[in-house]
């Protein structure tokens, strides 16, 4: 370990070997019990420090795992031995220039402090993933996150106008800028984001506001079939953009029932969630539109807000689904997604897994982009029902995937989606995938055995 | 010419090796005197055509130069001697998804073609470029094209949600698709678009669409000094966000009256044709606050209407600005742009260079986006002014390169802005996109001398 002592040297108590410290840099959320042991932790705090971390990388052919919060649940933060983790949680700083509407944002803040930010400037980030308390920026440019907002307001990518990103060999480039139309070279900026740490470690980030949300109507319809539902979904994207177009199914919405007691429904099959935020008057005459459509495909109940609070009470019940479904027991979370006509197909289909599989599949959606989250149930100390469950994952990606759909809409490959990537990008796709890794990583250094 | 046999063979005349026919193809709009003569023009049909051609091209070490309809502006489609110039021109077919709001395009319709295709089923391709009725869609995902909404509605990668591309070796790859959110690999879809045909060859897109745009709001406001045009410009963005937000100097304004005749004030400095396109109401109340802004900056008119015919008489105007100035004398074609607080300086600068070499430069620009377009105008028979012209046109991108700012913003490097890539993005960024050009077409058939 004799070499470790010049990095060390060099970026002093930001590289952590304590093994009790180190711990807690190991896992993320997907919680891989094949997590490593890293060589150190690198706490950055500049471009410089990762500058540093990756010429001792390349040096010595160390793996390198780039970290933001940790809040991931595919599994693209998990340690390998021997690895450096490589920490951004100490770059948080941000300035936001009103007149661009850009923000030049560090990749350890939180999604909710940069909203936050830039709030201040009435200026709004957008993309929305349900963790957006915990999760960092940093992190949703290397997934791509999505969320809530994306069936009106798009993706990460969408929001992304510059990085700067350190390369496999140390190297620091800046990447487009402050400037929403710059065309010279290849778009590189929009290729790292997505790369989930494969392809370089993104320090700073120049991302694209809008102007602050409007106060948003609520509208949540209650369907006494799942058909019923996703019908009503394809009759409102066909019409209209609402900013919001949430789906929970009957085993969700026990589930968040029984944590949050707030009167859900529980004969229900499932449920909607949906906001719009068109300028005042203009809202309510979308929600009455949206209820019309919802009642046209048997809504047994149509509830509608326009007071904010009373309708963020229930986006709070959707995007707390995940932690009141934990509450049942261990999660195989997935992260497939289908063209939005297919939306039917695939709910229908994923409760018959649930059914033939005999394991409680939740299925919470972000159903206006055709992006569902089956949450699979099991006892990890039920060996039979662990396995029915992991079969029960790898059948609906395959499910999506024969429904022209995408085993990862928003969470990313990871290292837990990585033995399905090939089935679905296909040999050709995959080998261009390879091309561009190679050509950038020719180590292979930066997170192995994530994605690649 | 023994091996073009193989080709005439396989795609019959769809390749055109008759000198007079291929004449048209030499050329894009920016009119490169060093184009050579192409060893056949293919017309292809289908993506397998396409594959045919590059499987030609790859075996006989022949370059390609993809073609959409010609019109670009920085020679990004000029053939190279002994190429094929591959035309996508009879590709013509489009799929509107209303439900999924997606449509399944061939590149060779034009922009206007997918517009119209879209409202037919109310639903907008936003990206805008003056020439959107005579420019191909598959040249605008070649350039990243952008246009006259991007102020408000970005530009045409935010519309990009998958591609099918044929490589190098002939190989056809489907990238992304009709899903908003899929992160299953590196961000390909996002790297082809932008890189003017040295990557690959794009034979279909599935583009985003969102529903069709309100009837704007149109405000012109008329100013006595550039500064207060600019200034303008700077206290809308910081508060606003117009769907369109355009500037003319006096020399624009004189080519335009000149052409036109609509009684514009050929006593100013600079004019801004500004849209809102919020629902009924809002619009109007946009439209006063921007009209108090511009007040507020000295305007020495403002003349507001809720009329969509007579707005759309400015914003015409605006657009052939452009064939209006070319009237005067031959043009260079400047594409520039800067974060918006430095538009001022931009504009001021290059009016100094103008002065200076003693040229007329007229500049147009998507204000709002910090994009300028500055025309530079000259007498081909006139030596010394083309030199001086020419100067002009390197000064004004080291300008810009200055002030923070892109040698392109939405037209392309192509070959005419090659000259100034290297100095743009320095040798790390551009030795990081050389590496990825070598990876994905090593034999460098792919669009020789554009860009690379």
């Amino acid at each position: 370990m004799n070499h470790l002592e010049a990095l060390v040297e060099e970026l002093g108590d930001r590289v952590v070997t304590d093994a009790e410290r180190m711990e807690k840099y190991r896992w993320d959320r997907a919680n891989d019990p094949d997590a490593g042991v890293p060589l150190a932790v690198v706490r950055a705090g500049s471009t410089e420090d990762v500058q540093a971390a990756m010429r001792f990388a390349a040096a010595h052919g160390v793996p390198v795992v780039p970290r933001g919060a940790g809040s991931g649940l595919s599994g693209g933060a998990s340690a390998v031995p021997g690895c450096l983790v490589l920490s951004t949680e100490r770059m948080t700083e941000i300035e936001v220039d009103p007149v661009t509407r850009t923000a030049v944002v560090q990749p350890g803040l939180t999604n909710a402090q940069v909203k936050a930010a830039a709030a201040e400037h009435d200026l709004w980030y957008p993309p929305d993933p349900s963790s957006f308390e915990i999760c960092s920026i940093g992190g949703n440019i290397a997934t791509n996150a999505g969320g809530l907002c994306c069936v009106k307001y798009g993706v990460t990518t969408d929001y992304v106008l510059g990085l700067t990103v350190v390369l496999a060999d140390g190297t620091a480039v800046q990447l487009g800028g402050a400037r929403l139309k710059d065309v010279a070279g290849l778009s590189l900026t929009k290729l790292f984001v997505g790369s989930e740490g494969t392809l370089g470690i993104i320090t700073e980030i120049v991302l694209r506001l809008i102007p602050r949300q409007r106060p948003p109507a609520t509208l949540v319809a209650v369907f006494a079939t799942l058909d019923d539902a996703t019908n009503s979904v394809l009759a409102i994207t066909r019409r209209l953009r609402p900013s919001m177009l949430e789906f929970m199914d009957r085993p969700t919405i026990h589930a968040v029932e029984d944590m949050t007691k707030m009167g859900l429904d529980r004969e229900a099959a499932a449920m909607l969630v949906i906001q719009s935020d068109e300028p005042a008057g203009h809202a309510a005459t979308e929600c009455e539109l949206i209820a019309s459509l919802c009642e046209e495909n048997n809504a047994t109940e149509v509830f509608a807000t326009d007071d904010p609070d009373e309708g963020e009470a229930f986006v709070a019940a959707r995007r707390n689904a995940i932690p009141a479904v934990e509450r049942t027991g261990t999660l195989l979370l997935e992260d497939v997604g289908v063209p939005v006509p297919r939306l039917g197909a695939l709910v229908n289909g994923t409760a018959d897994i649930s059914a033939k599989r005999e394991v409680t599949i939740a299925v919470i959606a972000h159903a206006g982009d055709g992006n569902t989250h089956p949450l699979i149930v099991f006892d990890p100390s039920d060996p039979d029902m662990a396995e029915r469950a992991r079969t029960a994952y790898g059948e609906v990606m395959e499910l999506a995937m024969s429904l022209g759909g995408t085993i990862t809409g928003e969470h990313g490959v990871g290292r837990l989606k990585r033995p399905w990537l090939a089935d679905y990008l296909g040999p050709d796709v995959l080998a261009l995938n390879q091309k561009i890794k190679d050509a950038l990583d020719p180590q292979g250094i930066l997170n192995p055995g994530s994605v690649f």
